[in-house]
């Protein structure tokens, strides 16, 4: 039995919380608001998040983060990217003892183009952490907590430490592989929420499943070309949490990212869907980091292109599709993998 | 204008050639029954397979093999893989100049364990053909005939093949790579309807869409193995043959492989299911064929080995699934790809 504190009670926060809690862990679940935490613990819902679903009774919540960072050998953070650094530095702020450190979050900060580890090493002093540990898959938190069978990697430098995560989470509906390519399954986490919003266009502007797969797929290929360049796995890109996740999150229903595009295909403004859905869609400050490192790293990415076109210089999304499909080369692999 | 002769009008021989007479080409419809080219010629439409649509009034039928045969340069074969022998037998026997073939086929024959070029090779003398060229893809006919975009992959050993087939069907919505990989190509189409089976039963156990990300994810993997021991490229598996076409059919309501899956998950019998579907579904030959690949190439095929215990072998669909989702190593990339 572990002592682990969750930080943040969205609906992944609080799924994974439930696994944990499933698995005997002393397991505190942090949010900021007093009323959320007040819920999780008289009533044993988190109905703004996982409606209807009940909580395991030996879950408690906190709104007090010192608290949370005292109890817990392990760290889990669970909060958007754009809150990461913040909520690290109030981490470290009340750590002593230096603490193993997993977080859940999919995405690039823009302009910085650092992923979710180098925002944590950059805010948490060596001297406060052990290792880090990315969990990441196809996992919508809907499912995880009705048990259905779900897989998921844990992914570090140091195995010994994806492995002490593996065992922290692993039950009967909840398994874990482990992978040492972090810089790919980060990239891979955050980049399949760009192809989810395109792919959300798609359905939008009335295209069928065809072409979804299509983009889809040349999707894949110019991610993996990106991370292959950034020094990760190719071979991560074809795994869970590179083609699991882009699959489930491509074509659920569940899928935030993919909603937000339908929206923008139908015709909706960027600002009209951000403001209309009021929870966090990574996508779109995701695709902004995925266009700069394309630049950067001189990567042909005409899906990214094609999407930053749409949210950030205003082109109807019909017609970024349409120039999309257009866009044929003559050779698939050679198009595909080696541009 | 080129003449050619599509040869089967189920839906996709159908779309097939709807393509061809919107481009202009000269193209012969050819049905065994009579009832449907009266119908195709007098009423342009082909309600049975593509209920509602128009075809081109250019878009002539008959159901005279030996006049679509004699009428055409190109023949394209769009039976079911286990009629593509007898076909090609007929085919052969009113052929006098060498032909170019393409099919539009996908799968695999099982005991002969023979790709459908591999059989179109054996059946027609090498006299009487040109090259053949496998036309490949993700690609719905129900989509096609409303001319949503759609790409697909035009796949020969001779490049000039390839070519003069990408040039046939090339228009706005119809998108063609070309690809040198023909075994890559055929052993994907093939054997991606195995995924699609079991994708369908994961649905109809009533499992979410987590586990069926982790599964095609594991699926994918497993053939690429396979397909890397006969000889393919890997990358063709994760291109528009492989994946993309994997993505349409473990995902699209139009799919007949998930289909049957999904009522094989809820219960029914093989026979049930074969019976009440009216329609060929590839898949289920397919698999015994894929089984009898991986023992035959000694590679670990997890997904295909539990597939084929539930289909011939009576194992209950929701044990098969729990079985294979419990069969984890540590590794992912370890497991998933050099197993």
């Amino acid at each position: 039995m572990d002592k682990v504190a969750v930080i943040g009670a969205g609906s992944w926060g609080t799924a994974i919380a439930f696994v944990l809690a499933e698995n005997g862990h002393d397991c505190l679940l942090w949010t900021r608001r007093q009323e959320q935490s007040a819920e999780i613990n008289e009533r044993h819902t988190n109905e703004a998040y996982l409606p209807g679903i009940s909580l395991p009774r030996n879950l408690n919540a906190v709104s007090d983060l010192k608290k949370a960072v005292e109890h817990a050998e392990i760290i889990v953070i669970a909060v958007p990217t754009k809150a990461i650094r913040e909520i690290c530095i109030e981490i470290e702020k009340y750590t002593e003892k230096p603490k193993l450190i997993v977080h859940v979050s999919k995405g690039i900060e823009p302009d910085t183009l650092k992923r979710i580890s180098e925002m944590i090493e950059e805010e948490v002093d060596p001297g406060k952490r052990q290792a880090i540990v990315a969990l990441s898959g196809p996992s919508h938190a809907e499912e995880v907590v009705l048990r259905h069978p779900t897989t998921v990697t844990a992914a570090s430098h140091n195995q010994e430490a994806a492995e002490r995560v593996q065992d922290l989470f692993m039950n009967h509906y909840f398994r874990v592989y482990t992978n040492n390519d972090l810089i790919g399954v980060e990239l891979g986490a955050a980049l399949k929420n760009v192809i989810a919003l395109a792919a959300g266009i798609i359905d939008g502007v009335g295209y069928g499943d065809n072409a979804k797969a299509a983009l889809i797929t040349r999707g894949l290929a110019e991610i993996t070309r990106l991370g292959m360049k950034m020094g990760a796995n190719p071979l991560t890109f074809s795994g869970l949490t590179g083609l699991g996740d882009l699959i489930v999150t491509c074509t659920s229903v569940h899928s935030r990212n993919w909603k937000a595009g339908n929206l923008l295909g139908q015709g909706k403004t960027l600002e009209e869907v951000v403001s209309g859905m009021g929870m966090v869609i990574e996508g779109v400050r995701t695709t902004k980091a995925a266009y700069q490192l394309s630049l950067q790293y001189d990567v042909s990415m005409p899906l990214t292109e094609a999407l930053y076109s749409v949210l950030f210089e205003n082109v109807p999304p019909k017609e970024a599709v349409d120039q999309l499909m257009s866009r044929m080369k003559k050779q698939e692999i050679e198009d595909i993998f080696y541009k």
